[in-house]
């Protein structure tokens, strides 16, 4: 009964172009720190779980960038999606390959693309969890105290303690992407946590749960890791469906567990500028930037010099190939921007 | 009694930094049309004067550029200061070597980074004023009506008219930059016109007036015609001063011919966006970029894609190494960032 790691890097990250591009999207960048997010997440449970029980799931195109991002990581545990199919099947195809090699397995799944400023706190969170999962079986979330009525995330509203322990609460629902107003109830009840996208269960419960409430992933899962050669062919009948909704909706003995630990899934601009420190008048830079007579300025670069000279309340993103300016509360509109690229066949500036 | 070409192309441009650097300043920078500035004042004046008549004043660091972009021009014709010492100087050097080979030669003084919208309009006055020359002598300058009190150009006030020609002035007086208040009586009075830095003269009353008002530069020129081996020498112990200045403030039988001509020093990024053709929201681009959701931008860009979102009331310039975002009003104090590199040693953005 090992525990395994599930690293889900599937993600475009188009809120972050021309930063990230098609094929170099956010889980490689170096947002914060000095590593690649994808190295950070690896790395961040090291103590708990090696190199050897790490699977990764990826876009079939980025294959061989994550074996250099996590060069510990067996090849053939670099799982390549021939197109993305959101979490369920991400996660169904390592759980099937990990419960053939591993059947009582205990999995920790985690995005690739997060922040997690109290690596500490959430190195002993997801030791608890693995080890009520080893204990109790069940299905175990990380529940962010909300800040804020955030229409971008799923929530999950919890009930009562359970195992007579106060940091374990059950589940007792997930709720989608809600509208503000909802948001704004939720948030003020109390009694509702951002779901982080984190999941700690045993791989025997999760397949079952698999089979039981989406047979057709089920079935192309077990028909996949028998011909591994044929993934092309049967991610085309796959649903695309996500483990909050297919799976943890459904399921008995859900968990969450709250989860105070610095976590930003940093999915704007704006979500980073947040995370940088600032000077006197406010300004950021990452990368090198030079500030005249500006305040509230955020300056993300891969490599240009950004010069500021009175304005205020910007981001500016500079590449070699490509600048965008952004007004801060339109970091979500950034995929505007790619869709014209799209629309006017511009490829250069998205690959 | 041939017509000769003076061009003036000594500027370091930093105002248009990044897009100009100590290397590549503005007179060589595609700011309107399709060609150089500097090429656009040679070609301007080609039906007047040929290349064979052209003579180009610059930085010693920049003859090979100049060459490159006029190779119709003898190279032994083009020739490098050691240092800039303001354009009396760089005149009286050219005019030194013009009278040599043709004494009775009339001259056409131009700066290498103005726009000039009515060329045709320009052409005739500048014919007009080398026939004045020819047939009159004295100096004869091209006034600028002027649209706005402008505390960053030399003012030419006029008195009545001359050869009892309407379209010729008598020049009172010139006027250095002048502080605002100054200007506004000036432009109010509809006596003043913006001195835009062409001249037209006889050599040898130019050097007449030099070795009358200027007599070190005099005798510092005739060393150099006779020593052009020794320029680095005798550079270093040259006075720096204006032509306006040294000469045309002192000399007698001065003229102005109103140049209703679509003159612009584009000595700003400013001045560059006004010339920029604007769509319904007021954006503005010299190179490749998207607009959404923004108004009254102005993106200049020699090879990246410059995207805007949610923005407005931003100047923006983007090389492959350097971005500068600029508040419309603000577009003076571009030094200030050039400041900030040299006191940085920041060679690598600047050069």
């Amino acid at each position: 009964m090992a525990r395994w790691l599930v690293i889900l890097a599937g993600g475009r990250g188009e809120r972050f172009w021309p930063l990230s591009r098609v094929m170099h999207p956010k889980q490689f960048l170096t947002l914060v720190g000095d590593k690649s997010m994808l190295a950070t997440t690896r790395e961040r449970v090291a103590p708990l779980i090696d190199d050897q029980h790490t699977f990764v799931v990826t876009g079939v195109d980025y294959v061989e960038k994550v074996s250099r991002n996590l060069p510990g990581v067996p090849k053939s545990q670099i799982l390549g999606e021939p197109r993305g199919l959101n979490t369920a099947p991400s996660i169904a195809w390592a759980a099937q390959l990990i419960a053939r090699r591993d059947p009582e397995a205990v999995l920790l799944v985690l995005p690739s693309d997060h922040v997690i400023q109290k690596g500490e706190r959430f190195l002993a969170l997801a030791d608890r969890a693995l080890t009520l999962a080893e204990q109790h079986g069940g299905f175990y979330t990380f529940g962010i105290i909300p800040t804020h009525p955030e229409t971008g995330y799923g929530y999950i509203e919890r009930k009562g303690t359970a195992f007579g322990s106060r940091d374990v609460l059950e589940v007792a629902r997930f709720v989608e992407k809600p509208p503000r107003e909802v948001a704004e109830d939720m948030v003020q009840s109390g009694r509702y946590f951002w779901n982080s996208g984190m999941f700690v269960f045993p791989v025997n419960e999760l397949l079952e749960a698999v089979r039981e409430f989406l047979p057709v992933l089920y079935h192309g899962m077990v028909a996949l890791a028998e011909n591994p050669d044929r993934a092309d062919v049967i991610f085309r009948e796959l649903p695309a469906v996500s483990i909050d909704h297919g799976i943890m909706e459904k399921a008995r003995a859900v968990y969450v567990l709250p989860a105070d630990i610095g976590w930003d899934d940093v999915g704007t601009f704006a979500a980073l500028a947040r995370l940088l420190p600032r000077n006197g008048e406010q300004n950021a830079a990452h990368g090198y930037a030079i500030f005249v007579e500006s305040e509230n300025v955020t300056a993300i670069s891969d490599g240009p010099l950004i010069s500021f000279v009175g304005v205020k309340d910007l981001y500016v993103v500079a590449t070699q190939d490509a600048v965008l300016i952004l007004s801060p509360d339109k970091s979500q509109d950034v995929r505007k921007v790619v869709q014209a690229l799209k629309e006017g066949g511009n490829h250069d500036h998205l690959l």
